[in-house]
């Protein structure tokens, strides 16, 4: 009952900013063929980030559906959060018109990083509250995905001044990497932790 | 309760992705008739559109208010025919600035036939879920017309090409379909199946 | 729990409706008085908007109290008043951005008309429902001001043509009328009638 | 229950008004680091309001998680709070636009001072309808950061007309003075007045 609002704020904002990011499809005026093309950047972002935004979601669902207690720090820590995933429309928005380009890239990247890092906040805040030996602690196991995902997006900045397209490529993979292999994975990294 | 945060979260979409399509409308500066005059396809569009997304909304609603499972699957399916409603304002602003021209009424049709598959999917996974007896599976019986509106969909996009008044017609058509005469004419059809 | 997802969509609807109406206040470039004057028109229109949407959220929040059953109908109904709330950031903007014009100011008469009579029709859904000895209906009483404002929204159009700012003493009177003596007033009504 | 409305509605503006706000970072159309310049005083004024709802949604979640009962005020009280939180999108972003400029600065300061207003009126009408000995009014003690706020926003109008950039800084004070020493600070004053 506690976290229930939270829940339906944070899904409220996260709705909102899933489908703003669309706004930046701008309908072009003319109707043929070559009024689209500019768009295919833009577009390409756009399931880049829903799908990045979609992760997002489905993590925080699942953080909160273990662990109900929250406390002022958890709810400044989620909103610490959203204000992350707030940018995703401007830097996705930019990246989409400026394809291939340094900084817009860059960017792009910090705001995942700095996401990731609000993430890891919120996450620590709730297993603190929640304990240690929680359901939600061993469900985590070792969190090598949240670990590993900021170091890629640290990468991929740096690499955006190099070339933009790897960077790219790097934010594609993180996002297949939290995408396709959820649990089995997770639980055969477990059990060779455990051996 | 499992599925309360997938519930209000679509809910948020879809009534978000409804009420930015009427921004395509734009303020006219002047005050007069003739201001008005270039919003009218634009405002029928916007109503075939609104009319779409209330369908997928009410049988959205319907397909989750009597199967509670989830899994990370119907997640994901569900995020997937959001993305493709979330093409909405898009397609509908386009066409609604080009009334009959082949590329717009194409485009649109095509968003509604992914938006179809997309929903065939979320359907499937979830009767899966709830096992082939469910009350929902019995519900859905044959799916007539989850099965033909795609089919009406694609020859629309064909169509297009040729005349898009005509493919418009079937898209008025197709929601007629959805909207007017719901569970009693599914009744008879399964009753003429079973005989 | 019946209706827990459709006033849970229709207040996501709401809430959109009567944020993005704020968006018609578009920021000026300078920093100065002059730079404001030309909002204050959009602003006070904005204001009997925001009023209006109110009104009708909380004439729905009290609908739906009471009565819990639901249906096809009541859903569509309830899909039909959303369409109607969804112009008012369109009618808001352009009446804001051409005060004291003949056909915005109609325009608007008509909107809040057609808002009126859709609510009105949900209304006798959802009492049809639940039954005419249901709370509900004797709630309502004889439901003057339901049928009262269509007509004075009728006039208001008319008046429109001839006097833009009679109209919008009269959107303004209907708003009053709605916000200031709820209860009371209907109860007196209501003993007159039974005396 | 009866509030759950009044808080889901209330959710659904505020994350609205929080991501809207994200608008006024218009994606600049160059991919340099000139065209990011412009835009730092409007992320920060964005982040400074964004920490402001985030205070206004804190507060909200608190003040009704104690108090249930509502009424015919209560819920225009609340709308009263939610429509000067809607203007913050508009504040936010001429501010943001004219850095350090009387006008708007004082505007800003206008909003938050009608906002702390509507605020304390509905907290007020909260007491009421649950009685001066209620866990509420225990909790809120003597507000003194409810009774400073108001006079703080007061002082920041004027001192705009002179120096913007002391108003900023009392904007900013304001804000983490109600972030950062919440409960604790509370119960210390709360004991020194009962000495």
């Amino acid at each position: 009952m506690e976290t229930n609002r939270l829940e339906a704020f944070s899904d409220g904002v996260v709705a909102i900013i899933i489908t703003i990011m669309v706004l930046e499809l701008k309908v072009p005026h003319s109707p043929d063929l070559n009024a689209l093309r500019p768009l295919l950047p833009v577009f390409l972002t756009y399931l880049l980030s829903f799908v990045y935004v979609g992760i997002y979601w489905n993590n925080h669902h699942h953080l909160l559906r273990v662990c109900h207690r929250i406390n002022g720090g958890i709810m400044w820590a989620n909103l610490h959060l959203l204000f992350w995933l707030s940018l995703f429309p401007f830097v996705t928005g930019w990246m989409g018109e400026n394809e291939f380009q340094p900084l817009p890239s860059a960017l792009y990247g910090a705001v995942l990083f700095m996401g990731a890092i609000a993430y890891y906040i919120l996450q620590n805040l709730i297993v603190a509250a929640c304990g240690p030996d929680s359901r939600l602690a061993q469900a985590l196991g070792s969190d090598w995905k949240g670990k590993l995902s900021p170091l890629l997006y640290a990468t991929a900045i740096g690499v955006s001044f190099v070339s933009p397209i790897v960077a790219g490529g790097i934010y594609i993979a993180v996002a297949l990497m939290w995408f396709i292999p959820d649990r089995r994975l997770v639980r055969v990294v477990n059990e060779r932790e455990r051996a």
